[in-house]
């Protein structure tokens, strides 16, 4: 292990989520990726399971290992498991001494809403309460003395952040929210499925899982985590012909006198000095193209006098904010670190 | 002009909508275009302004004439031209005995909304009460004796099949119905724009004209003319890396006790027998996809008891039963001819 | 069956040959399709294995039934199975009465090639000469009597189009031939695969199978059967963010003195009145979009006085030129009949 | 001007490449940005221009001034303006002591070839045998020392370091050969046009400027710079649905006994140690995704025997290493300084 750097795991390092990891790591200068682990794929290099990594040196040539190894080698766990895998894993590596930081959904719920919402009862529910939520922007003080995080799902980190804000100042009704999600393929994960060949994507835009993406549950205890304010959420996602990318339209009442100003204040008054959010001035609209490949929020407010509405837009990355860079975020926020290391806020565009 | 054939003009005949209107009637035994007029292009064949349609026969070698060239020559007149353009034609075609059918918003709206909405007061508002709206399975019978038809716009002719049934029947509250809209490039038009270049729109999701899209009006009305209920819409449009595709997620308060079984009902029952409506089994989803290039549309309803909402999913292409598939639906129906004449059902897919 | 009607069975119905074959025989009042076959989804009806046909009458609840089945029960054959499935069918079926169309490579070759190019014996190979190279521009005659027709591969397709006629007229060397393919993700099949999911895809511009893929010696053998020239051809097919549509560019040395206006009039001359044949005019560049969802192909000549060289690009849908349009073509002659029946010519565009 | 850093200038600030210089330039730790010019936009900040931008810190509350201010303000001046503009420009600027780094093809032809190729006399013709053809993987020992250089095109750039040392080495024949291009719109700049629409171009494949692209005598100058041999190169350029990624498929006569392995080989070896290009392994396929967002080069070699024909794949991603990533690299190289600053090596993928 290098001098005085933190010595790093992955688990699920097959996947675009552990690609991600790999990519923003290699340009973190104070880890070191002491593991890669994988439940496919053992026993290939990284840059054989991922090629688009053949040029990150040592980390290239890094050998894909089973997922069990990992216990003791690494201070940081990141785990990009599919659900349900870590709620198993994590207890015991934390007890051995590591921050574990799920990147799945097994940490974000209270007990009782996994068999409706995931499918499953949940095998350690003793820790549930232990986990941070980590959202940097709302929880930083709680990540800072983590040891188990619960790294937020991609909608719901953009869900969450724009409307809680909002709903603790009291300009929009918590009790009817609805959010209307749009997302690309890259969240689906790399394996092949038949929903998003690009045969089948291609000018096809279509809603799924309506009404139970196990986002909406997520968001309604993010916010009220944040806020101290019960909500109730509809949430409906949308395929949409794009990779990366997620862009949640949140409708909402909103108080009387609520004006596209008034939101859009309330917005960068919260996020004042966040490095990662950036609040629209109005009239401007968010883009999910804008923050690709960064750890970015681009938030957007608009109140619809007309109707009594409130609209707030949010785009991230689903890979970067809203999953591997935020992840990273967590790591560096843990130890008390600058939290924006390694994590690009410059998007590559076109 | 052919024995027993309908002549007809198109104004317009340039643009993307134009383009699907000549598509469209080559394969229509009912008619003959005798006219195809443009502000652009004149002078310049069809097959020379759209080189898709070189295979199309006579219409191919037809040579785009200035708009004002119609009057007298056809017996139904198509207006594919901008907003605005057709407020002050249409009125003397159809004095002069001539059936048009409206492709632009200039006669879907009361007199007192064009400058809110529209952005400029409207030429001959005397003409606003005489116009039909121009949505045959709501309003068939009204259009069938029409001399001035206002074609819907393509949101709102997805927004308004989808709710006014479900207001009609009061299984949704029409007082609070938010529309969120997704659609690809080809509704901006031809004209080559900043937004809507490949390099600005792969990858990209993002809302515009948030919330003054002039199809909010339209929206309300048309349901208020459906049903008798006055309703409050809030409508919110993204563009989205596609090219055909109209997709609207409505969202409203439901009635006590309904369920996605009875809206699904609901809607199958309101468009029985009805050609072009797609009532999709619960579970199933709506797909922009499968009905690009035909003149259905598909309607998926979702009941959501946890939160008390209802979702109405609705599919069009833009081009066809969202312009020109239904303007000659409209053409169709008018003199009580089989509406399907020259319309497509079946997708190209993938 | 229909008075006077075709009976016809397909065999792949589940796929997109299939379904494709399905939506354009929907429109062809000269045929009955009695029989749909499938390896999957047996049991479905056809609007369950391919939701965008639910508009097609009886074809839509017709239930996919084993390939075994259509044995006597269908005058014309279609068999959309992949490469080697039609092989061992299509002799016992052709023994019966029946005129199958294969639409895989299963006819296409001397016996010789299939180890080296399909990698596997022919189990018939004195069927091979009894099969009729169905290119009818090309070998029209030869179909019109044929009981087994090889419907030629997309890539072939356009290829050997461009290219006959300029070998034949001694305008191009046939020794040196390289023909540089690009293609969308349809005709890799329906099946999910790694390579053409939507996240792979997007901005994704490769070579695959050099320089081994299988049209390889089809294009060699179909110019040559076409001129009674001997030709070298080396072909690098392409994979590029798109679903339908193939394109040829294919280089070869010129004859001294020739012109892209002699190329361009070699072309035009030898497809003269051919409803499917779009010889551009010299300037005009081919696009694979304008040919979509049709039966066209379009082609561009160009000289290089320069280097001495000849280029013909050419397009096609892959799917109906290339595929399932183009089996229907061959039905149509191989009775006579008017090849253009149920087969589309005007583009949808954009 | 921060101690000890270059100062920069950029002409063209407005652009797609210029946004790209920024973007990669508010990494580098060695140079700060003294000045941006545009011809479009002036007053506007970069962030206006370009929105992605808006955390690029000081560089995007920084204002677009008109080009012509530049002089004396910056040692290094990267031209990213149109074809045509620079050639006027640089002379002057290069006598007041600037390094200026020529992104469009002013500098790197004969001037014989401008009226060819470019439409245009050069003004400054006595300045171009002065120029360094910048492509450092070739002609590194004279980018060091050079005070105009010519950065390369992104086709050029290509299909140069896959053939060069091939021709070199003998391994292929110079006197034909033939490359096939493909590249998505950004290539063709911010600007709105008609044939880059994402109207006009998803599911479109289709050539330009057939047999005249300017990057022909390019390639071929660039080849015999390197090697000394005079070549003939026909190149055809394709639009593909995609936004970022050149790739050249070059086809040449290959010399007796040439394998895959031997061609590979030859490439790895010409390229040992150089941190930018990435040599394939026999069978490894060259995708412009993988090198999205990175100045890498992926270079794919394959010989087919049969006939007799050599094959390069080479991949770049047109706005970096094709443009404004070998600009920052030649910065590099000039002063003697590590090449790689800066520069990005590892994809976003997907």
């Amino acid at each position: 292990m290098a001098q005085g750097r933190v010595s790093v795991g992955i688990l699920g390092a097959s996947g675009y989520t552990g690609g991600e990891l790999v990519r923003l790591l290699a340009a973190h200068p104070g880890t070191e990726v002491a593991f890669l682990g994988a439940r496919d794929s053992v026993g290939k290099t990284m840059a054989e399971s991922h090629p688009h990594l053949a040029g990150a040196g040592g980390l290239a040539s890094a050998v894909l290992e089973p997922i069990e190894d990992v216990a003791g080698r690494a201070e940081v766990v990141f785990s990009a498991l599919p659900h349900g895998a870590s709620a198993a894993l994590a207890p015991g590596l934390v007890e051995r001494g590591a921050l574990v930081i799920d990147l799945a959904g097994d940490f974000r719920l209270a007990a009782s809403a996994y068999p409706e919402w995931y499918g499953f009862d949940h095998p350690a529910p003793e820790w549930l309460d232990k986990a941070v939520y980590g959202l940097p922007e709302l929880f930083g003080e709680q990540v800072a003395g983590a040891r188990l995080v619960a790294n937020p799902g991609c909608y719901a980190t953009a869900a969450i952040l724009g409307l809680a804000p909002l709903v603790a100042a009291g300009l929009v009704d918590a009790g009817s929210i609805r959010v209307d999600g749009k997302t690309g393929t890259s969240g689906a994960g790399r394996g092949a499925m038949d929903p998003t060949t690009y045969s089948a994507t291609e000018d096809s835009v279509r809603p799924y899982r309506v009404p139970r993406h196990q986002h909406t549950p997520e968001m309604e205890r993010g916010i009220e985590l944040a806020t101290g304010v019960p909500t109730s959420v509809l949430f409906v996602p949308h395929l949409v012909p794009a990779v990366r990318g997620v862009l949640t339209t949140s409708y909402a009442s909103a108080a009387a006198g609520a004006t596209t100003g008034s939101l859009t204040e309330c917005l960068a008054g919260a996020y004042s000095g966040r490095p990662f959010v950036r609040v629209l001035a109005p009239g401007a609209m968010a883009d999910t193209k804008r923050v690709r490949g960064t750890n970015v929020v681009e938030l957007q407010a608009v109140a619809d006098p007309r109707t009594g509405t409130a609209v707030v837009v949010a785009a991230v990355d689903n890979l970067v904010k809203g999953a591997a860079g935020q992840a990273i975020q967590n790591m560096n926020v843990a130890p008390g670190l600058d939290e924006t290391v390694a994590l690009p806020t410059l998007g590559m565009y076109p």
